[in-house]
């Protein structure tokens, strides 16, 4: 009997991805976008009892600082750099993300242009939706966060990182876009390193901010889909194209 | 000696005109593009004395709701949409326009393409930057707030609203672009019209949203450049283009 419930339980799952990743292809119709799935993650490391010793300043959320300078001895070894957990492990550089696949499972994907499909964007803060990118022989931590800067208005910041040194990110650009509802927001910058540290680029902005009321008008059922590009020219440098 | 000061202090405004000009046309170096320095008003119609009545929510900067449909008798007259002040005076869509340029001094600026420099970013909430914009046929009205709606943090809105009926207004795509240090920001929306109300617009959300660090990585020295582009076609209506 539990097997069934079980198997009935998968067969249903397998609809609703079925039907997201077919909402999103509906959005994104160019052909060859890779539509992926990612759902949400409490984040365990956010919680009010991690949080309660930095929360010197008068906003909310406000996350623990970057530890990995004091806790890295080899200046070769880099810690685990998942926004999720607080993971006591180092390494280096390389097997940074085979660290995050087998340890943490964020699914990496293939290909210059894919299409980010998070879901459950109701869920309350702080929330996370991860996933790591193959690209132009590199490898990149797209990282969507649901947090509350300011008490009671929780805002989502995407950013993307590399996983390199901050010398080879500036040879990127990522572009994030949001279409929907005759609406088109488009944010384009150079990659951080994940040396950088994730938490410190969401606290200063630095990122595609969106409030409740735009994040619902770019959602679809609960669901929001991000194009995301990487190229290797930095386009904006210098001028504008308009 | 008065006529002296006022001669030197007319000089020093024009050296200061010019050289914002320059900075401006540094950054959207594309050639034929109009850029035009738009002066902040500390709007008057939401002095706290205004706003008390209607602060029935927790949220700091709720403005007054839109009472032209309780203020017009005739259907044909529409009230002056000035969003800088309590204006009694309404009349005839088609006299909007001279309305807003005689009686407010609401600069009009003709071109498909131009740039919004709006100077003095740093003064407090609630200021607005305004222009009309005159291209294809039609008077738009573009409205860059700074308002608080969370008490302490100010966030930056800019809309493009047609001085048009909301028919009309669908036939249009206009598109707000912030470009500097890097980084790339885009928002394109079909124009709502001013029967609408930007103030709404405004505490919907539906515009572009800047939150002050954002801001200030666009700014160069306290001033903002916009790049706004008007067009016919509605590009983003179906698809992405990656």
């Amino acid at each position: 009997m539990l097997f069934f419930t079980q198997c009935f339980g998968a067969v249903l799952d397998l609809i609703h991805l079925r039907f997201q990743h077919y909402k999103a292809k509906r959005v994104f119709s160019a052909a060859g976008q890779l539509v992926c799935v990612v759902n949400p993650t409490h984040s365990l490391k956010y919680a009010p009892t991690l949080c309660a010793a930095a929360q010197t300043s008068t906003e909310q959320g406000i996350l623990p600082p970057c530890h990995h300078h004091e806790a890295v001895h080899d200046p070769q070894l880099v810690p685990c750099m998942c926004p999720l957990f607080s993971c006591p492990w180092e390494g280096h550089l390389e097997v940074v993300v085979s660290h995050l696949r087998q340890t943490h499972h964020i699914n990496i994907l293939q290909g210059a242009e894919i299409v980010f499909l998070a879901t459950d964007m109701h869920l309350p803060a702080p929330t996370d939706w991860i996933i790591m990118h193959s690209c132009l022989g590199h490898q990149f931590l797209l990282v969507l966060r649901k947090q509350e800067k300011y008490e009671g208005h929780p805002q989502f910041f995407a950013t993307m990182m590399l996983i390199g040194t901050p010398t080879q990110a500036d040879n990127f650009t990522y572009r994030l876009e949001l279409n929907r509802n005759q609406r088109r927001l488009k944010w384009e910058a150079t990659p951080r390193s994940v040396l950088e540290c994730v938490d410190s680029v969401i606290s200063d902005g630095d990122c595609l901010v969106l409030n409740t009321s735009l994040a619902q008008l770019f959602s679809d059922n609960g669901s929001l889909a991000i194009g995301i590009a990487i190229t290797t020219s930095k386009i904006h440098n210098s001028e504008v194209e308009m």
